[in-house]
């Protein structure tokens, strides 16, 4: 294990310079410690967990693209579950935006070590995110919701199990009468988006239904998703559509209405995640849910586990479906 | 919820008669407590964490098909770590033989309540297995370890990541100059056969490697797939054989080494497990790690958390690749 003495005696240096610029301390130049803190990442130096004092136990949450203020927000939940679980665990927990530029200014070790965190939480992380490839080989651990990176024991994946959601989501329509079902996905630029567009077309094979790829369009806007690609679909016959989200479910309904459509009567629609809004749109809407303060309290556990060198890769949530009005039986034509 | 006297008020009889059923008292009759606890199970009866006192915490580990007595064998350690979690926090646990003739005998749930186990630890069940079919709606919560049944919320799966454990080992084998990959597999009646059979594949294509279906095989009997099976891989040109467990990689070397050939000079061998004899045969084994102490502490967090109705659905570890001397660079030839 490397100790601060180690860096320093490799830098020709002091332990007490090599202290101050793994404590943020600011009374050393910006190019000593960024020499400092290459160095340190380079030889492995971690912070230990059993070395911390209670004031000093500090994690974060890097979050990027997703809103989580408000109540009614995707990451509320999930954040308020990991705090609720580290901070009586004696953690301090920072919640930090980690745009594109933080992410490319330095890397994932060493934000971590100037900051001196000893873990992070991520979310809203897309597969394009600078840090995503720093994930491979970091020493300090990091928990991903809905993102996995395989054969780093310093990282796990948390999240619902997407190819259970999809299978009570087809299941159900099936049970309803439906044959032909499509598919509205936000981009594909994402891990999670990547998995559920996979268990879209995975589930209507085991379930016998006839797994067309035409039926399943993403796009990076909603606008776009709903406005040209929905058309496509109901052209072609859809009784059913699976979304890949709620808001995009939302915008998938309100267009139906427009291109009158009657929702379920016409057209049935099944979002992913039941955010708040879900059970007060009209009609309201038949969704997969993702406990989502569970999600943040598993996170908070597999990050405890990494720290205590138990080497959790994933843990996935089960999902849940949830039944209102927007999906019926089908019509018979 | 239903309480016993639901199940009293159903059946006309009195709660006190519900109780002894449910309690396993044997001065009734043997007819009458089976219709109780038929009654009880499809009305949803399940005994609640909270109404118990610490001594009637009760737990069970149901072991079918796997060697666990002795501490060189497989589930020895998986046991022992649940059992280090699980009865310091005040449980009882029974490690109970579950031969399918016990399984034929009655339903999970029917076992789980005539003998007040409030929850199960699984171990060794595969696809055949009777009460694989009843995981898929039990009400009795149980953690499968390498068994994955979606969509019942009282059902985790507690395991490795097979396929990182594929993708460390072929990655290791590519290192190494391998192109040539073969597979020796026990029966692909077990799940977790055929996610290691599919992830060698899936492996092998994202490595950009041939991934010839003849190239893998699989037999109930390890005599069979060494002494069939391997001679084929042989004669098709392979330089590397990963087997899907120790005790196959163990009989490979050692046919190998009758039909003449060198390890890791001729061929080199990978096993998966990390048994502890793996260290001591010669040459000692490369082999997919599984962390099976922390497994079995694993598999109690998750049961812990279905009782608490945390809802876990997949749990994994991370695989580590620990390298030995039954793998070497590619022989030019």
């Amino acid at each position: 294990m490397t100790r601060m003495q180690d860096i320093a005696d490799k830098l020709g240096i002091s332990k007490g310079t090599v202290s101050k610029a793994l404590n943020g301390t600011s009374n050393i130049s910006e190019e000593l410690q960024k020499k400092i803190l290459e160095t340190a990442i380079e030889m492995g130096y971690t912070k230990k967990l059993r070395r911390q004092k209670d004031t000093e136990r500090r994690l974060c949450i890097l979050i990027a693209d997703t809103e989580y203020k408000e109540p009614h927000q995707f990451a509320y939940d999930i954040i308020l579950g990991f705090r609720q679980m580290a901070e009586p665990a004696g953690y301090e927990v920072d919640v930090v935006s980690a745009d594109d530029s933080l992410q490319k200014s330095l890397s994932y070790d060493a934000f971590m070590l100037q900051n001196q965190y000893m873990g992070a939480f991520v979310v809203g992380f897309n597969l394009g995110s600078p840090w995503m490839e720093d994930f491979h080989s970091c020493r300090i651990p990091a928990v991903l919701y809905d993102n996995y990176v395989p054969a780093n024991p310093h990282i796990a994946y948390v999240g619902i199990d997407s190819n259970e959601g999809m299978e009570l989501a087809v299941s159900h329509l099936k049970q309803l009468g439906h044959k032909n079902i499509g598919y509205l996905s936000s981009t594909l630029g994402s891990y999670v988006m990547q998995v559920r567009h996979k268990a879209f077309f995975q589930t209507l094979r085991q379930a016998g239904l006839s797994a067309d790829y035409a039926r399943a369009r993403s796009a990076y806007l909603i606008s776009e998703c709903v406005e040209r690609y929905l058309p496509k679909l109901l052209d072609m016959g859809v009784t059913a559509i699976l979304c890949s989200h709620d808001q995009l479910a939302n915008a998938a309904m309100l267009q139906c209405q427009q291109l009158g459509c009657h929702i379920p009567e016409d057209i049935s629609i099944i979002g992913f995640d039941d955010l708040p809004f879900c059970a007060y749109i009209s009609p309201p809407l038949t969704t997969i849910r993702q406990d989502r303060l569970q999600l943040g309290k598993s996170a908070y556990y597999a990050l405890e586990s990494l720290l205590n060198q138990i080497p959790i890769g994933t843990l996935l949530l089960h999902a849940q479906l949830i039944v209102r009005n927007s999906t019926g039986e089908v019509k018979i034509k």
